[in-house]
């Protein structure tokens, strides 16, 4: 295995947002294992570690062993630069959507450099508004729509079988630009969300869904780093009086 | 759904040879009917029917009801055109050897026209050299060298999305967005800029490459028209001093 190739997977995070069955995290730590990916993030797992988990795993117990388990989705991704949401619902107002397939493409050309997430809901509600919020990006698997119903870990089947043949078609590698980290996308959020509190623009008794819209129209941008630094610059001094020949 | 996608996913068989765990028989129903495959064929399974298949098959039962249990293989084949075997391991003699995307592609062709069936081995051994002799091809997922074990429900999920997307074309999804035109974003650009030389930000004797990024950052989102418009509510909102209950 090629060492670009080891690193790519290396960069892939499996997220599991309240997984319910155990079962289910067994079994989706074996169809990660099958396609070379290793890094399961648990968010407040209904019951882990259990025996249940490890007995489907069969020999993957290792990915189970090594899997870090976090309070919130906002811990699993940070340092994440590229998020994405899996759903099978279609949503009203939320970041592009794309099929397994494009969203594998996409991921694979970012975590040649920076580490990505996939993002699965829990077995009966799946995901909520704001976990979906933190994500750039929604992906679908292709289903019959009158039975959308794929298992958690059949699921996280076919995405890592998509991950790994993007990884092995040699996947645009994207290196020219550093994408800002979950974290630092926050951090211009609330930013953002405060100035336009502090303006008057944004009423925290009615948001509406300006702050989501928001997310989503930079979520398409895929902002780097320094895109975050001018935007949070030009929302300070927006909000300053005039100083002439400052830049 | 067409008539004519109706036909195909009718002509595609998936049989599984001597399947030892049932819960691995209710797991493939289930992922076979998301994506729209109804045609399960059984050839000597150890324990059939049985409660535990129907627990794993969720709301897929119909397909378990309908399953054809065979004492051969040969048997379940009977009036097939092209049957694809599925295998992890290399053989000696054997048919060509495909992807899984590959088998997918060939099958989707045939079923619109004829019967076709991909044959999976049981869970310990695979297929036998006779069984797989019956084959016209030889069909491998793609997996880490040093763990292949995919589970079995995991692979007829794998080929059953392979070969729905193969019957659909691959199409990505789309989403009807109503994108901005020329002026309106030219239109949101000038006041924009207008903006950032009258608090100081941008100094127009030094723009550097200033509106240029920011040109960049907005083309990648592909503005939509009331996206246009928030942002140039913002703008206008962030310079004004605070009023309390506007939003």
């Amino acid at each position: 295995m090629s060492d670009a190739l080891k690193n790519a997977l290396a960069n892939i995070r499996i997220v599991l947002c309240e997984p319910h069955h155990a079962g289910n995290i067994g079994a989706a730590a074996r169809a990660m294992k099958t396609m070379g990916l290793s890094r399961l993030f648990l968010v407040k797992p209904e019951n882990f570690p259990s025996d249940e988990a490890t007995r489907r795993a069969s020999r993957a117990s290792d990915v189970l062993d090594a899997a870090q388990v976090c309070d919130t989705l906002n811990e699993a991704l940070s340092g994440v630069a590229l998020a994405v949401a899996c759903s099978a619902r279609t949503r009203e107002m939320a970041a592009p959507a794309v099929d397994a397939r494009g969203a594998a493409a996409r991921l694979a050309a970012v975590a040649a450099v920076q580490p990505v997430a996939l993002v699965f809901g829990n077995e009966t509600y799946g995901l909520t508004t704001a976990q979906v919020n933190l994500c750039q990006m929604i992906a679908t698997i292709s289903t019959d729509p009158d039975y959308a119903s794929l298992n958690l870990a059949a699921a996280v089947q076919v995405f890592a079988y998509e991950l790994r043949l993007a990884l092995l078609g040699g996947a645009q590698i994207e290196t020219a630009r550093k994408l800002a980290s979950h974290d630092e996308l926050e951090g211009f959020y609330a930013h953002l969300e405060n100035a336009l509190i502090e303006c008057g623009y944004l009423n925290p008794q009615q948001p509406k869904k300006l702050m989501q819209r928001l997310r989503r129209l930079y979520a398409r941008a895929e902002l780097e780093q320094e895109e975050v630094n001018i935007l949070r610059g030009m929302v300070r001094t927006l909000r300053q009086p005039k100083k002439s020949g400052q830049s």
